[in-house]
């Protein structure tokens, strides 16, 4: 079985394609395509990813199976920033911004978001697939594998960027969604 | 002649209302509606506000003459932060956070601007007409007049939040993006 994920991140693919090696066997190959989607501005990653799955879809480019995919960080403290538009702050003000604004903040809890939005068929409406977890905003970036906010990201003591792929894939939100994505798809997994 | 605005942002509506007055000597007066627009997500002002008057006129929702505004604040010093998320951010972190992120940087250039999408009639696409001002972002907020970055953001050596509407309206984002579509409009317009 083939699915198509629609990004303009190399790195995204990447990691969607070891977790499908890793957990279905084999029995599921992850195929790239980078067609225009529409992004709009909204405060739930669901609303975004449901748009975005929409608009490749009604524009034809692509036949299904395939998904899009939006996470973001959410820190309690700044009410959820950067949530939704993770992204384009960690491009602007980096993981060094984040820091910046959490100095001196007691309350360092974060949590991790992803939402796939997956099309199986032409007719069939988008169905979306959470996974997220919590952890801490470290004071300090640590770590120098993954991407984005992984190195201030820390969960069980260790950032994510210190995490090996697997061992970040066991945890992560991307890795929980994905899970429920081969669960609804019956393929089998198997973690190792 | 009657021009509608479409927002969700009272404030706005009123800043407009006051510019028409003032500007047109009563021969253009605005109305407001807020019939739901895309917002998408994306670097450029023009591209968003282009996107939602057109994403309104389709929706058949709205006769033209009318017209959807975005603007934001971009911080040199930020790479442009938070630019076309600007609405967002404030709701997020406030003038607080961008203080926080500004403290003990030297270069404190940032620029208002301000897009405005104007559509004449349903077949005309829609027409751009941009504004914009700089200033600096001060060291602490001050002033209790306007809304949003205007305690921070200083021009002259006052804030915008130690201006009255018409001495903003004079020099904002705002002001100058609304004297193009009046130029534009050919309705005769006056500064007092």
């Amino acid at each position: 079985m083939e699915i198509t994920i629609v990004t303009g991140n190399k790195g995204k693919f990447r990691e969607f394609e070891e977790l499908a090696a890793e957990l279905s066997g084999g029995l599921l190959r992850m195929k790239w395509a980078d067609v225009p989607k529409e992004e709009i501005q909204a405060e739930s990653l669901e609303e975004i990813a449901l748009h975005a799955a929409n608009s490749v879809l009604k524009s034809g480019r692509l036949d299904p199976p395939f998904f899009v995919e939006d996470s973001g960080l959410f820190i309690e403290a700044l009410s959820g920033f950067p949530g939704p538009y993770s992204a384009y702050v960690h491009k602007k003000i980096g993981n060094e911004g984040i820091l910046k604004l959490m100095d001196g903040v007691e309350n360092r809890r974060a949590t991790f978001k992803c939402v796939i939005a997956f099309v199986s068929a032409p007719s069939a409406p988008p169905r979306l697939f959470v996974g997220s977890v919590s952890g801490r905003i470290a004071k300090k970036a640590r770590g120098d594998k993954g991407f984005g906010y992984d190195p201030i990201f820390e969960f069980s003591g260790r950032t994510f960027a210190e995490l090996d792929t697997k061992e970040k894939n066991r945890v992560s939100h991307r890795g929980q969604a994905f899970r429920k994505l081969l669960r609804y798809l019956g393929v089998s997994y198997k973690e190792r």
